[in-house]
């Protein structure tokens, strides 16, 4: 079934939601993330650390002046595997809107 | 963020496999949704039950010969709320295919 092919490091909700701000902003630190998603430090510390692991997104570690700041971006690996997984779910949404063979109500 | 909107009872993959199948088919027995989605007696049971606590399933307990045979359908609620998640989704998918305004790269 279609459905548990969906890649579930990114389908995750605070991961989807991250992986789909750096596609499209690019780069972004911490503290937006945070703001953007509506999540508690811990709770975006540890999906980042999935995706990291995976390989999915990358940390870049600077100084603004003497501040230490942290931004996140995508992979090449993160933005192929985040089309592929947004292409399976617009065809299975696609699959959804058709009455299905089998439907019966 | 709009993907922390989407539903996180109807989100989970498994859940989501369920509903879908009972969208498609209208009404199927355990040995099915077992079958299709390939998960173990004790995961879907966990899924099943989870779904009927928030009103999504509904349950029904017939007789085949002597044989109980279960079976499971959307009630409207389910149904509202799945193509009220798939809606969502559907919107996702559509600003994303879009470049974002802050897309830099």
């Amino acid at each position: 079934m279609e459905i548990l092919d969906l890649d579930p490091i990114i389908h995750e909700r605070v991961r989807l939601g991250i992986m789909t701000l750096l596609l499209q902003a690019g780069e972004l630190d911490f503290g937006t993330l945070k703001r953007e998603l509506g999540v508690t430090d811990g709770n975006l510390a540890q999906h980042l650390r999935v995706l990291e692991e995976h390989g999915l997104i990358e940390v870049h570690k600077a100084f603004v002046g003497r501040r230490p700041r942290t931004t996140y971006t995508l992979t090449p690996e993160g933005r192929r595997r985040l089309w592929e997984y947004l292409e399976r779910l617009s065809a299975l949404l696609r699959s959804l809107k058709k009455p299905g063979p089998r439907a019966r109500r």
